[in-house]
């Protein structure tokens, strides 16, 4: 880990948070730092939702509301921008009417910075562009373990006759082998559904499950127990933002009753510190003009940084 | 169970839940169905309110929110509208000056509806049409078990020498016999008081109560146990949305602070199921021009959906 | 015109407004009744939005705003309802992954009407859609007139290489032919836009176009006369509501400061009655999600009164 | 005018206009000041309204809205405050379940506050209440010439059988002698309504009216012209804030498309200084849940100020 | 306790919640009562934030939500309004520009409160308030036990380089003398912080902690048994509504994900009822600007409600 | 004209105009640029308002809001960024706390940007920035006149004791020099004030004023007349949004009912162009948390794109 020290945020003691360009946590630009260990990446695309879209804009609504994120985080004992550097590298250029070529460009996008030694964590976006994150991932660090934390299994096969959409990527993702999901945990699974097959198929693919009723008795530890016991291979976090209840997450495109709180969800992603290697993550489906208070896109932004500190802990270790 | 197949939801593989008319859960309307199981039908009155009003046009803003619903309940292992000819039976006619007439109107369609053969869920409008849906079920099954999921007692005297109120109805209810409160329970009752002769008089009545806060330590278990052991007469589930914490249903009309998340509520529904034989319910109190977010609507959609699940199995046990 | 009495609205002096099921200004559906001369036809796809989305969900905010319409208009001297039978068609089954197919589901059902004798007026979704009603008006009544009431000229040529969006479909309705530029206006253009030779190209089209800041010079009277010196084909309609201010609608995809008043608007409009003989007509680009206080879903919804009311004066007219 | 000097605002030089508890204006109670020649008087009822409710909350809104206003009106040459004693005699304590007991308080505390020398600016609430202000206003004054800013005739004669709703005053203050409709005006009607006949019928009751879409003819001084010309008799001026654009005015209970805006509205009032001799008036129909950007209550305000400093005006002509 | 019996709310069964000027609680005016026991004090100043402002209209957003609140406290069995005479004394006329002299005022108007025998609540307001009136309480009662419930330390030292902000006015209290962090508790914090050292520093002033997430494990329970334990001189309590988590407090200057839940924050309250004797509290940092639901207001409300309790339940036992 | 052809906006035909960190206009940053003409400056400062503050974060609102701006304007006849280099120059750090030295902070970084030869454009930031920006304009191009579209003189002396508000700034700036008043102009004036003395002493000053309600007469022509007449000196432009009418921009820190269009703005606005030699520039108070659906920050938004347009046209006249 040489080179220059890392260009950190702008100093919120000195120049207030509320100035300035919206970069992710007041971080540089990637074009501006030498080296980039930990790049953040916006994929503004929402073409693959079924509902409501809107996420094109997430990637912006992360950003400003990351302008109240600090240096330390207490509970993980890391200063991350301190550690390594971490930069913004802007949104992919993605084509909002063409799915496959949105993918492309943030596919394209990643894997030149996974290439350039970064770890990679996405900003969608719904939740499709996390097949082209993954696609990036499994590139550089071969098949991995998947963390989904998700209202929704999305291992549907097709919408419409459509099968790339925010509802089909994971049987995608295991379909083209980029993850084994039996090495792969989901973790906030509700709502009604489409049939009793649908979570049948869905465990039949690999996935090893815990429902989101079902944390009330295996709690926190037990969730992150199951995730620390089957993600064995380098593994990628994806945060489907509807995995919190909606009146954490009002703003997303399929909200379903009866989710976590970010308590719980932010104890989860803290208690994978030490564990699973963590190579790549994402925080998808916030929709700003469903977000009238901003407690989604706030909730999201302490996501990522919580991701942003366990990429860089997993860098550490690695060391 | 003879008859054919029953109608169920447009098909969100093939049509999009944002696309065609709203009706509950995109389900056929009961005029265009030969036989009705289970029929929604709408109180949109809000002139028994004493505070906020707006609940008016709490059913459609249920509708709204219910075109995200899906066929299948995992929770409680039905699929409720392939069982059941479940179907939307549209709004009672309520005239908005008038509590008596506007009540009367709701009373006739239920009864209608029962007489039919349907049970009914009822969408609300203030909490006083639940009088109105009480009548109607109590002349079709004799007294009743009242189990209320609600921040109130509804069982003051008068407002302003009203005697049909919003918070007046239980006492009525009790008083016209529809109701025997002894066999009866109220769950999430919190929030300051006219008096400390409030809830000694509601209990005098009869009513087996667990107060919001020792939901602490009785938990989800103990609150489903109290309701399985008293609820032994037919009974009528109504759900005030202000029994959740005002950040899950701020649309409502006298919100108080402290109150369930939609994970406890809906886990006390579902604890339900075998239980009680729960012949006719509603969903009530929701005002969405103070919803911003959507979310109160969305909570008391999903309410909704449990409400039919547990209808259709209470009819798949009376076989 | 023999046939039955047309099925009006129900009745709001009996039954308030706020109850029932949201149909186009609680007319009766299409499937209810035996002939249908007006069909209000939803089209709710946004996937040929270059900004915001949103519109997908425009169709059901139209219908929720409808309800306040009444059955006479005192400008226009005409009981649309009564001297027609007017119904809502529901909404086609757009795909929003795949604009031919959302193209192709909207023109088979707008055929369909056409094809049964009815006039359609779409409810949009993005402007894109109104390719789609050209397509299936223009198979019906030939080569048409165009009168756009709308900030954008709609006819650039690409966006990220797609020939059809939101942008680009005049430019497509001229070279298909299904609209004689040079027998169409163009009211309301402003905003900043890509280079000099876009509104040059668009006239070189054959655009008769009336720039919203010239209005302030030529009056509600002159834009009213330029439409119908040219309309002299039959002639569809599109409103775009981005031709209104922000402030009058702020819920569009891309809104331009400096726009028309509603009462501007609707001055246009209702000159046209006696004029260029009306066949079908959409109002487009309704996004309730950036719409808060439902004013634009309102401005729509009166538009879309008005063009129902033309559409029925032209019927009469035609004898 | 003997007595002591008006108990003015609060100095907003001294103290910040977001200080303090909310009176009108920052004025004080009535209770708290000798003597009375303005009062305002709040009627938050809106049982009477048959499509939105919320006006309950409109006096509260309006008061919020009306810290902004300052000591001076420019247009008018006049210092309310200082010229005479205006104060905040609260609200009246209106049931909300009983329209006619609702009046009667309201009734009773505006003839107290006429009895004691003071005229009286009411804020509503639903139009209905205006019913109870010009009761009292013509027990004082005998029967009144009134103008009237509304989008609506509120001539109607019922609504599901109900005779004093928003929809139906006016009918009945003619019909009890409270105005003379021949020595009355209407100005801003318009929107579609229920038949031809509903502004014949208008018109055969006396009132000389100017629709919204006159006034693009006439000018405000058209409209100033015709108020002059018929308000021969004493005056009560009511204003309904549907008299607006929704754009202006979105949080109000029936906002119809193509209104006026605040700079005509105000224009119109200011027109009338040394004009009819206005003895009583009302600003109505602010609902602010459907205000989320406060638009409404803040236009609201600046017309009670202008309404009050036309009241003073009038003392001061008296003289 | 002599003296004539306390003035109380208006009566909510005879007038309406929703009619009259907004006092806290519908309670009197202090100028309208004869005694004092207890004094809610607004203190309508924000210049000392460093994000989000607008907390200048938290007292008047707190009053307009304390309409809700009843006579009665189940949990703490105590009728504070009948007890004790519970009255709201209006807003220090803060300067918004000059944090000393806005300080100052505040101190000034808590002081003779305090001095005319009055318990003082505090309505904020930034944090930095609550420095004004610790001072003040502080020249009453002696040095003081702080009970801080909070997602901040609010120790820092100095931002751009003053030294009062509300992020540092703990270590100025410190300092000042004015409490005894080693007999002083804060409850609730986390988030992102600027260096591991924060939390050490804050720790070696003396505070005794209890981190949000350490709550999983303490309960409830362990939270006030810390507060019992620690809380041994007279006690003002300051609850930072950023202590909720976003979803139920929005409407506040900066908010950290993974807060407490209203429930939670009321038990916490309520579990110091016959410990530490509480001399003065205060409500802090509701920006409404940021609170379309309206739901921080409302927990605010309610906290300020339970604080009053806590008052005049230590005013009964001092005896 | 030297130097390399300038750097324009991100191709919005190429990539989606809601991808990419949010710039003005999407324009490269000013450091990323050789040569910079005309530099967009935030000044995120709101400590001067006296009333409702949030400005502070008008800049980030208007830069998200300008994403939709295009490099040709049809109303000017320009290109501006092909024709000048106009760059995004970030927010000058003000500090929140001190008006000295926040205005210092935007002085110093508009002088820099103003001696590399740029135009400056400040975005607000309550009004008070005004100072500094005129400060930074008046020491390269000597003294000024002033344009000045606002509701308000900003002409009064102090506010609690304060000499520099957003309220008293242009008195300021006419005692020191850098305005001469007798040639400069402002329009849009309105609202209660004061007393009758605020104007007088206001034209005394030498201010050329027409009123919001004089424009009604004038006309715009009338009022660019007014503007061509008298701006005889190297001429500062600024805009407070709250010149438009609170349903144009109820985001802003003090509304006042009655106010001008957008299209009455813009025309005033590009009625200048050859006209007086515009060197500097501002749009100021923004205030998004009281702007939910937007429209206040788009009409800033385009406002500052045609006074970018302005100064680049004066550029190409300078020559």
């Amino acid at each position: 880990m040489s080179g220059p020290d890392p260009v950190g945020q702008v100093d919120a003691f000195a120049v207030p948070r509320f100035a300035g360009l919206r970069t992710f946590a007041r971080l540089p630009r990637a074009d501006d730092v030498d080296r980039l260990d930990v790049a953040v990446l916006g994929a503004p695309f929402d073409g693959g939702a079924t509902f409501r879209p809107g996420s094109r804009f997430g990637p912006a609504a992360i950003r400003e509301a990351s302008a109240l994120l600090r240096p330390y985080s207490e509970p993980l004992d890391v200063s991350p921008f301190a550690e390594a550097q971490v930069a913004d590298a802007g949104d992919a250029g993605a084509n909002p009417f063409d799915i496959p070529e949105a993918h492309g460009a943030i596919e394209r996008e990643a894997t030149a910075l996974h290439n350039g030694g970064a770890a990679v964590l996405g900003l969608g976006g719904d939740h499709s562009v996390a097949l082209a994150f993954l696609r990036a991932a499994a590139r550089r660090h071969g098949q991995l373990s998947l963390l989904q934390l998700d209202a929704h299994t999305d291992t549907w096969d097709a919408y419409y006759g459509a099968k790339v959409t925010h509802g089909t990527i994971f049987r995608r993702a295991a379909e083209e082998g980029l993850i084994d999901p039996s090495r792969s945990v989901q973790i906030g699974l509700r709502g009604s559904v489409y049939a009793s097959a649908d979570y049948e198929e869905n465990r039949e693919l690999g996935f090893h499950t815990l429902l989101a009723r079902e944390l009330d008795d295996s709690g926190v530890e037990g969730a992150a127990a199951l995730a620390r016991q089957h993600l064995t291979l380098p593994t990628y976090v994806t945060v489907d933002v509807d995995v919190l209840d909606p009146a954490f997450a009002p703003g997303t495109g399929t909200p379903e009753s009866g989710g976590l709180t970010p308590r719980e969800l932010l104890a989860i992603l803290r208690a994978l510190a030490g564990g699973p290697r963590i190579v790549s993550a994402d925080v998808v489906e916030v929709s700003p003009s469903y977000d009238p208070a901003g407690v989604t896109a706030l909730a999201a932004a302490n996501v990522a940084y919580d991701l942003v500190c366990l990429l860089v802990l997993a860098r550490r270790q690695a060391g």
